[in-house]
């Protein structure tokens, strides 16, 4: 199951996404709707505390799926709403803490920017939470803060079950779901200081989605094919088997003393082939579009720009 | 004014501290109950809504305070709770975002811990959210996570009003106001990797308290004394005069490209003193008590355990 989060004649709602043979959104299956039609836990507009409901949320879900899959005509028109018709949203509006990202994750990012050792543990920084945003929403460059902006194309885990100590054994009862993610990073900030905070967190800087997949659609351990294009040139390419520390251990190392919470985004870390890779950099400029696909998953796409959205 | 959020009857609410001479909790105003009575916005019971009302909200607590002072008897048993009745919790029990900490920003601390050079820019890292805990609240030891488990008292600012590149000269205006924090740290976690951000969040890291004072009960600029005592013994004694960065260009630094909202919470580093300075080191230990006081703004107190609250 593909949950989205979409904006319909200015409501927000929570839904299923349905592909075409092209991956293209077909149409949506409104949870809120279904509920209504047929009973079940009650669906709220906030993706977060629909994770929180759990598995009896995941199986009702599934059931209406599988119902609403059978109706026809103006009996499927209030169930299901065109693909063309609707805005999809970031999966997770605003997770419950700031994003935790996984640096220096796989051994060819590690000697493309910085020629250090691997890393004997995970490195975790972290994205402010406002940061994150959705499919189609445009990167903002934030000149006069910046000039170095990179992208970042990623695998993120999103937590289902609380915990702490978790131990890898068990690490996917933990996880709801996955999607895509892009940690756009302000490399001249990241490295302004020891601690990379600021440069990772600028707003726009996290776009997500277009859907969280659920776990039960992604195989385990998690073995998908990540790549990002800048305007349609392929720059990145791995599979997240080369993944140094995998998600269980990734789950295990936060969980060691850090309660995590429905809603808790994990981003997994990137491969090689950032901008800052290359001789001379390859920043972003505005007019690129910064595209991330994971097998299974869908493919994100952002704009980047140079005035703030909203701006004239 | 000194907001408080307070538990008593089972019921979370907010309120207005009064003290005694000695400092100590006299009584508290239920703004609940006072907009009851007076009309006026409407109270949440979660700080960071009460905040996010703005001017408004904060001029209504005036007028509250200074009609409640004069009730007596019956009439002011409905307003005022005795302090011996209520169990003050954390000002603000989320945040909107983790809590934003500073590194190294007193002299006398750089050179303790590093011997290194004074940073040239304010080192930013994050605390996560689900660490933030109240006053009189246990802090836990983790054991089998950490073994160097270390104080630093500091003073917070908690912002009022949302803004991106917030200027030097404007930074008072965001200011909601200020109160006590404890960015405890696991030392070990914390050099693990280059990322301090997991030996600063462990669940319960991030006492604060005991009240949010509203900033027109501090001056400005903000020179504060900040003491920091470990079973009665001083260890730390500073006053914020002697940051190297100070609160506007803390808040300039942040909102360049991140926005700022209503509870957010920025810690402003710590004086010399802490644990880790001392040979050999004086780390914490069960049975312990951290009281950190800051002029005006009271004295907050936890305890250090090494079981975990409400485990047997």
């Amino acid at each position: 199951m593909r949950f989205v989060r979409f904006e319909r004649a200015g409501q927000v709602r929570i839904g299923l996404a349905e592909l075409d043979e092209q991956g293209r959104l077909r149409r949506v299956l409104d949870l809120g709707a279904a509920q209504a039609r047929w009973g079940g836990p009650p669906v709220p507009e906030d993706m977060v505390a629909w994770i929180a409901l759990g598995d009896e949320a995941v199986a009702a879900a599934r059931r209406w799926w599988e119902r609403a899959a059978g109706t026809t005509g103006d009996d499927a028109g209030s169930l299901w709403h065109p693909g063309d018709g609707v805005r999809l949203l970031a999966p997770i509006a605003r997770p419950p803490k700031n994003v935790f990202a996984i640096g220096l994750n796989y051994r060819d990012h590690v000697f493309e920017i910085s020629g250090r050792d691997v890393p004997q543990h995970p490195v975790v920084f972290t994205k402010a939470a406002s940061a994150v945003q959705g499919p189609g929403d445009p990167i903002y460059l934030h000149p006069g803060v910046t000039e170095a902006v990179d992208y970042e194309g990623e695998l993120a885990v999103v937590i289902g079950r609380r915990g702490r100590s978790i131990p890898r054994e068990r690490a996917r009862e933990h996880i709801f779901g996955y999607m895509i993610l892009n940690d756009v990073t302000a490399r001249d900030l990241q490295r302004r200081t020891s601690q990379w905070h600021l440069g990772k967190s600028l707003d726009t800087f996290c776009p997500t989605g277009p859907c969280l997949v659920h776990r039960d659609a992604v195989g385990w351990p998690v073995e998908v094919d990540v790549r990002t294009w800048v305007n349609g040139e392929l720059r990145q390419e791995a599979n997240t088997r080369q993944l140094i520390f995998d998600i269980p251990t990734l789950l295990a190392t936060i969980s060691a003393g850090i309660t995590l919470e429905p809603g808790d985004i994990i981003a997994t870390g990137t491969p090689s082939g950032v901008g800052m890779g290359f001789d001379p950099p390859r920043f972003l400029r505005a007019g690129d579009v910064v595209e991330i696909e994971i097998a299974g998953l869908g493919r994100l796409r952002n704009p980047v720009v140079d005035r703030w959205p909203g701006d004239a």
